[in-house]
């Protein structure tokens, strides 16, 4: 068959592909956001005949073919070429693994979450420990029938994080290790620097709800391309470029808990608006990386969301609505504070500080998982040294520490390093986009639109077309440099707690 | 075969069957309710290719095949046999009909539909009539294919009141007319007897949702089987027995529109929520026909919820929540004017004496479309000369006038006079529950449930296992008798209105 020929083939079958996804897509934001709990049974059992569907679309044996000799056909244009070379490697990852091998483990997945859950509200590790194990067991056999002469964790953190491998995450965890550790244990003994006392009050969540329409309207985040709903844990769903889903959750108190997952998940929805439209439905869209996706995510709610300029435009709003509860708080003080760092147990309510302390544990425990220098009862002790060491604290609870991340419950090893490579990445492109605009600017004068266009033309319109690495470069004209991250975190932090 | 092994090859075709239903009902509220406008083109290409799937799932010849020996085993069980009957004879409904015109009338449908819209909002007939014209003609083409030596309009009676003809409909459209029609005229000269000047009010909408929420509790319509929503016209969509949504639309100036609108859908919501769980999945939920449905919303909206013995438990929350607006407004005036009658243009806004007469005049239109005793241009004028011959009132514009329903756009002919036949059936089963229990009390003291119960033994819980006609025998010891219909609205509007 021709180049033309195949290539209809291959856009039918996307079509249809794609069909299945918004399908999916659409009961998964219903089911974790409003559908009713007595009729999950229900759901689930035609959930799961679905996804059945789309693996056997996924894996249809004939579209695997016109993928092939797709991929060697020089007339084809290079953007369906590399979506489709980018197809092909993640179905090798899965192809090489019996089937009814996948099936189970998918069960083991569903089960081993419902333990967790169980573990993680009754403090119990040894619930979990024994799905823990199996699920491990599992996923290092699955990495293992792939294995190229490939330590495992390189292969999952690949997954992940296209090209990235545990040389250099190394180098890059060494050096925050080196820089930040000193100075947040500076900082830990500076507390009375900055004042968090007033966030210790009731904010009503109605109120809360007004400001977050008019901070949505801020940042462009409209309704005729997304919709904000609640949920347990904020999270974002991409149903297409121009219908982009995210959740958030109210805490009476805590009033910047849904603030800044606000601004996260909007972080994460303009990255999936911004795409091209051309490659809406295809696997340019799907392909983004999460080191990729989280710079953008962790872009908004710290570089820009927690700067002053931002709340030049937004301060005088949220203190009208709360007139009562900061009445006495100047812009300052509410900037300083919400910028406020100190060593805590929790990875999702870490500062932005700690926060990369938090990953490096994790990438420890996990480098020990794969190559097996630790055994499965070491882990919970492990985890609760790597605490005291670096964060100076130690959990009392297995709900404060081992339990608290969903993560290891479906085999998910080698996302978590992408949180802090992403805040990095950030750190580099906040950098090259100061260079091109007048960031602060922007935010003051109620022109974010401007901070979109440029992420667009830098970073958005083309998905995940290219790697993180071609986009650093195309971006910031140089590859990834860990030292503006490293920068940034110590002049601003210095700077906050008067630290020489 | 033997019948174990057909069973087993038709409830696994049913559970695929339900699994892309399910899929389906959830794109289809979400976009009805909550989906950025600017994704419906993506949604509705992926929608359509996922109805094309479905179209093929349920005329597959295989299974076609299964059923029809199914339908002959003596040793299948009732139940199942009378689903595959009722499955049988809809699909032979669709299967005379040459698949390109069947997926040419779909698109006809959405454009009509459209151009209806347009039409409403422009004021202008003109637009739509040729739409309408075309879908006439393919209805009627369509309903000419099966047919058995019978009128047109019955093989549409049909479609949606299984068993019901020109000839029983024309009987009961009469007696309404006949019944209704003087009483009604002696009302619009009485207009002074009910004050609804009170309602002339703003309510303000955050208040509102509070009260449905306390509402809703009291009808038993509960978070784990239930979900609210909102969108421009109130409807119920049920996924399965355990998860039922409905819809609302909130109007500042109008307090009793969600109010009514809200009681209404639990009426629905609440029949498909009490069927048998061994029927969740199967055509038994969905052969439920439109009159049996409409007969238990408006048994709730109308017979419960304009009833003093409903308002004695609610009242006073409701007063509570708006006492600026309601400090002057006895329960006993509210009640009164919930229960105000006038003849008015729109029939989504008819009050329970005069709805039965808007669906008079339809009925009457749609006999003369379907056998042709009227030509389309005579339509329009037609419409006005029947409102003001019975309402005494003749609309000024297409928009309150021809132009006010969407049913015809997409053809639905047949639909309209299950409404009025609803309402109907509801007063033989309020008077047969009320034999049984003490409906007032129940409402008075907060008993809801019992008058739940009372309905899922009586009605809900077979689905639509049994026909109307059954239904009523069943629940009620007689055959359908519409003087139950007219004398509890004769004696209601007498007594309200002060007439011997």
């Amino acid at each position: 068959m021709n180049t033309q020929e195949l290539v209809k083939q291959y856009q039918e079958w996307e079509l249809k592909l794609s069909a299945y996804t918004l399908a999916l897509s659409t009961m998964g934001f219903d089911s974790r956001t409003i559908a009713p709990t007595n009729g999950s049974a229900y759901r689930n059992k035609r959930n799961a005949y679905l996804v059945g569907e789309y693996f056997s679309i996924v894996n249809d044996e004939n579209i695997l073919e016109v993928m092939k000799q797709l991929s060697t056909k020089e007339d084809l244009d290079e953007k369906t070429k590399r979506a489709i070379n980018y197809r092909l490697a993640d179905i090798a990852k899965i192809n090489c693994i019996p089937k009814e091998e996948y099936v189970k483990y998918d069960e083991l997945a569903s089960i081993s979450y419902d333990k967790w859950y169980e573990a993680k509200h009754n403090n119990d590790y040894a619930l979990f420990e024994p799905y823990l194990k199996e699920t491990i067991l599992t996923k290092k056999r699955f990495l293992e029938y792939r294995n190229k002469n490939n330590a495992l964790y390189n292969l999952a953190l690949d997954d992940y994080e296209i090209g990235m491998t545990m040389e250099e995450y190394d180098e890059f965890f060494s050096l925050i290790k080196e820089k930040l550790v000193p100075l947040i244990h500076q900082i830990s003994q500076k507390q009375d620097e900055v004042d968090t006392s007033f966030f210790n009050q009731k904010f009503d969540i109605e109120k809360q709800r007004i400001f977050m329409n008019q901070m949505m309207n801020y940042l462009g985040f409209t309704k005729d391309w997304g919709y904000l709903s609640e949920s347990e844990h904020p999270f974002t769903s991409g149903f297409s470029i121009n219908d982009v889903r995210i959740t958030t959750r109210y805490i009476e108190d805590n009033l910047i808990s849904s603030i800044f997952s606000i601004i996260h998940e909007i972080g994460h929805a303009t990255y999936n608006h911004q795409i091209d439209e051309r490659f809406d439905g295809t696997y340019l869209v799907d392909n983004i990386t999460s080191g990729l996706h989280e710079s953008q995510s962790r872009l908004f709610e710290n570089y820009l969301g927690r700067s002053d300029a931002f709340w030049d435009n937004n301060y005088q709003t949220l203190q009208n609505l709360f007139p009562e509860q900061l009445k006495d708080v100047t812009q300052e003080m509410f900037v300083r504070a919400i910028n406020a760092s100190c060593p805590s147990l929790i990875r999702t309510e870490a500062d932005e500080l700690t926060y990369p302390i938090h990953i490096y544990i994790r990438y420890e425990m996990e480098k020990a998982i794969m190559d097996g220098s630790m055994t499965l009862e070491q882990l919970n002790e492990k985890w609760k040294d790597l605490y005291e060491e670096n964060l100076g604290i130690r959990p009392d609870t297995d709900t404060d520490g081992i339990l608290q991340d969903v993560h290891w419950s479906d085999g998910s090893f080698g996302y978590f390093p992408t949180y802090a490579l992403g805040s990095a990445y950030a750190a580099q492109f906040y950098q090259a986009m100061r260079k091109d605009i007048d960031v602060d600017d922007c935010l003051r004068n109620n022109n974010f639109n401007a901070i979109k266009l440029w992420l667009k033309e830098h970073i958005h319109k083309d998905g995940g077309l290219l790697t993180p690495k071609e986009v650093l470069l195309r971006a910031t004209n140089e590859p990834f440099n860990p030292n503006y991250y490293i920068d940034y975190l110590t002049n601003k932090y210095k700077k906050l707690y008067n630290i020489d």
